[in-house]
């Protein structure tokens, strides 16, 4: 399973590369100072589509009006010097890069869907450094992106306009590792993946894990409250995260760093960081504890004839497998459809309307392989499952996780593709990619749900051959307005970045977000902190 | 374990009602508006002690100058007239409380070491209701003191002058619950006993359990962030909290009360509650994600020679229990000489110099118990321990179970007890209790350490035959030092309250107390809400 994320991650960020190359020369004459653009195409289409495309963000084209998706006029941030550059030149030595072929990666995001055009990209290698960039560039009103892996979905980590980067990838150093406690405590550059080959070298596993772990940073993960493929089992970082060193936008740090279970000494602020993706402070380290690494781990993929048998099968599960039950993840026909069709995948069991892959990872295999059987038994005497098989061995559990882990990569193929990550009660679901099916009628080419039931999280996705601005008119607000009916999250884990900032009223009240807004003002007076993101562009 | 916590509780909740009793009036005449007291007697002393020291706190004598726990003087906060009185009859008919026999148990705290002087309690039913008083309150002034079950160890659930008690006992319906996802949502004065039970008929449990859990309220848990005897396993209420309705100073209600798992929308606002005391906002109800119900739970008692073996037993026990380790806690030979001098409680194995209480619960008796063998095998096998017995019956489990959970009531007929509850690295987890009893000498009675070795957490207590200025002055400052040196924190559950609130800088830097000083004049500008708790008198 992890090396089959870890290689998909790595072909998309390839990929990414390979188009940089290519694109960069277009798109950087035209970009600069322009807002971020939104591209209609997929990681895999041309450097040509991906140069015409930027200025534009969920536009619909160009005679409709603008999107809430796009991006506002740029802010009166003063706009970067040759004295500005000469103070960073000193204190960040070779490190102040300011070549625009080096500047094009971080300029662009991982989608290739947002742009912006920052001239300048530092990369410090200490917190001291971070304080002083930031205390600067606040005594001078410059605006500054935070920037860790750039693997984010919604438009956060890449520059709007000519934001500085501030880059954490060379802060990449293991602070202390307490094997008794489990307790890790990390710069924010480290990637997701260089840590969990750490720790479990010392036989513990970090508590989360994405598909992007070979790119993300642990920073970038806690900024964003990365969810992810284990968050059924070991919980969100609210509670995994122990401490964080943050530095405020005036250049202060704010030490944190605790690397206890317990702390009651006052308001737990720390928490006020996680996911607020980068607009309240620069994270420079991390604290989080670590589970022991399970002994044995079985993967299930079943077939279920409902919706409705699929949640009474987790619901069994629960009980059964209890303790040992890591994730239970679901992909439609549809999904299954488009993974035969275009990655030529065979359907590894027999044909159903919806599919289960169910992980159990555990400290005895013997243990292990009883509940997970007795758990089996029982599901298909009571008819709740069709079909199904089984993995105990590593190359099997990676063929099984592929099904439900290529479901994106098949979309790709599919066509132009409109993603949405919506949380919902898990009684509804499934209704909304129902009810997106019946309300678009012919109009889509394909709509298909999979996801991480386990955590009610839904990835509704939606195809058609080309951008279609009157299939997005009938696909938003209506998505949007479905989830808010079932007091849902319109973004479960990928958080609001540049491109859903202005849905945020769908799934929080006004005064919330008008609370929302004081906070970031007492800490970020200047507002120079991520412009742009997170919070609308105006207030209700 | 269960319920001989729950006989505990009640066995104490019911000694302080008769103690109230005999009190009321002596000490009500006397504390109208004079500073909380501080008394120099454990739950079981008489009501005459409990008259004449209510106006000290930790002062060691009226000699010394006030200790940094002493209230300070009472704000100039407006004071309750015949009016006020009649808008909150009006509001609240029948639900207004002023008699002074009534209010007496509200103003005392459950240790009756710290007492307030009110003169009205509020008993709201609705989150509309509770919005008006606070409403009403901050426009005229009136400070209020939010109070659920009035179980906290740090004087923060009791009024320290003339606040209005806000009680939240007839907030306690439960709201939802969904028996797929395991998520309650209920009122805030739901007790959490109450809640537990409602839980296990469905096959669920609580993700806290407390000692205090006949009386304790959920919306209390979650303003102390509870921590408990669960936390081992389901971790903090930082992370199975998934929303919170709060009513702000003004009255505004905050609206958080997801029923999500995932939900990335903007800051995530109901962090800031949690463990806030009751300074920030009233919770009002809380959803909150709950484990399904152990089919089986096993208890060991193990004795050891050292506490690095013990820590070793704990490294082994994680790796070979793995994910049915639920408690890991630990009492040492002083605790055991208590249990056996002051409750006739015999050892259950032979004399060690430490013990510890671990807990498995799982899916499958037969696998727990395996597994429970092999670790035991090896653990005596390798000689990290030197005796021990196993319980799977229930009464036998609870017996195990009293031997750690029956330490504090023994300390209570050892003398006056101070006590201190700490969060250290686990390395350092038992020298402060050496150290201390080094540095003590014979000018202490008994000097005793147990806790939570699992979640890092010392409760250290120094008992002696009466109250001793001098042997306090020779604890404090030298038990916080101790621990602020090893970055560790003095208070790890209980949360600062009016007692500790001074010494939260040998927890947090003075930037984040700053911040933190900030974000209270942000959401309450007047001070109105539990004033003279969680925050220091002077920022540095």
């Amino acid at each position: 399973m992890m090396a089959g994320n870890f290689q998909r991650a790595l072909k998309l960020r390839s990929a990414l590369r390979h188009l940089n190359l290519h694109s960069s020369l277009s798109s950087t004459a035209t970009a600069r100072h322009s807002p971020a653009g939104h591209c209609s195409h997929s990681p895999s289409t041309t450097s040509w589509q991906f140069a015409v495309c930027h200025r534009k963000l969920h536009t619909g084209g160009d005679e409709l009006k603008p999107s809430p998706a796009a991006a506002p006029e740029r802010l009166p941030f003063s706009r970067i010097t040759p004295e500005d550059l000469a103070f960073f030149r000193e204190i960040l030595p070779g490190r102040t890069i300011t070549d625009p072929d080096l500047l094009e990666s971080s300029n662009v995001d991982w989608l290739k869907t947002v742009r912006g055009s920052s001239e300048v990209l530092l990369r410090p290698q200490t917190t001291e450094e971070v304080s002083r960039i930031l205390k600067y560039c606040n005594s001078r009103n410059l605006a500054v992106n935070p920037q860790g892996g750039n693997t984010g979905l919604v438009g956060g980590s890449v520059p709007v306009y000519d934001e500085i980067i501030l880059s954490t990838a060379l802060m990449n150093n293991i602070l202390t590792f307490h094997s008794i406690s489990g307790i890790l405590t990390c710069q924010s550059g480290c990637v997701l993946e260089n840590l969990s080959l750490y720790l479990e070298e010392r036989d513990f596993i970090m508590p989360l894990d994405l598909g992007a772990k070979g790119s993300c940073h642990i920073g970038g993960n806690v900024a964003t409250n990365a969810g992810g493929l284990r968050l059924l089992r070991y919980g969100s970082l609210h509670g995994t995260v122990l401490g964080l060193e943050v530095v405020l936008a005036d250049g202060q740090v704010l030490d944190c760093l605790a690397t206890l279970r317990k702390d009651n000494t006052g308001y737990d602020l720390k928490q006020l960081f996680i996911g607020s993706e980068g607009t309240l402070g620069v994270i420079t380290a991390v604290s989080i504890l670590c589970p022991r690494k399970p002994r044995s781990v079985n993967v299930v993929f079943l077939g279920c004839e409902t919706f409705e048998q699929l949640l009474k099968t987790f619901q069994l599960c629960r009980g059964m497998l209890g303790e040992i039950l890591s994730a239970y993840e679901f992909l439609d026909s549809e999904c299954m459809r488009l993974l035969n069709t275009h990655l030529k995948l065979p359907n590894p069991i027999s044909d159903c309307p919806f599919y289960v892959v169910i992980e159990t990872s555990g400290s005895d295999a013997t243990h292990d392989g009883e509940k997970l059987h007795n758990f089996l038994d029982e599901a298909m005497t009571s008819s709740l499952v069709m079909d199904g098989t089984v993995a105990t061995e590593d190359s099997k559990i990676k063929a099984l996780w592929s099904m439900r882990e290529r479901v994106t990569e098949s979309l790709t193929h599919d066509g132009f593709t409109y993603k949405y990550d919506i949380s919902l009660p898990l009684e509804q679901l499934y209704q909304l990619v129902t009810d997106m099916r019946e309300h678009l009628g012919d109009r889509a080419k394909s709509v298909v749900g999979y996801g991480h039931v386990g955590d009610g999280n839904l990835h509704l996705n939606i195809t058609s051959p080309a951008k279609d601005p009157a299939l997005l008119a009938a696909i938003e607000p209506f998505v949007y307005e479905w989830t808010a009916k079932c007091q849902g999250s319109i973004s479960a884990e990928h958080g609001l970045g540049l491109k859903k900032r202005n849905y945020i009223y769908y799934s929080k009240p006004s005064q919330a977000v008008a609370l929302m807004s004081n906070i970031k003002a007492m800490l970020d007076p200047k507002g120079i902190l991520n412009p742009y993101k997170t919070l609308p562009d105006n207030l209700k």
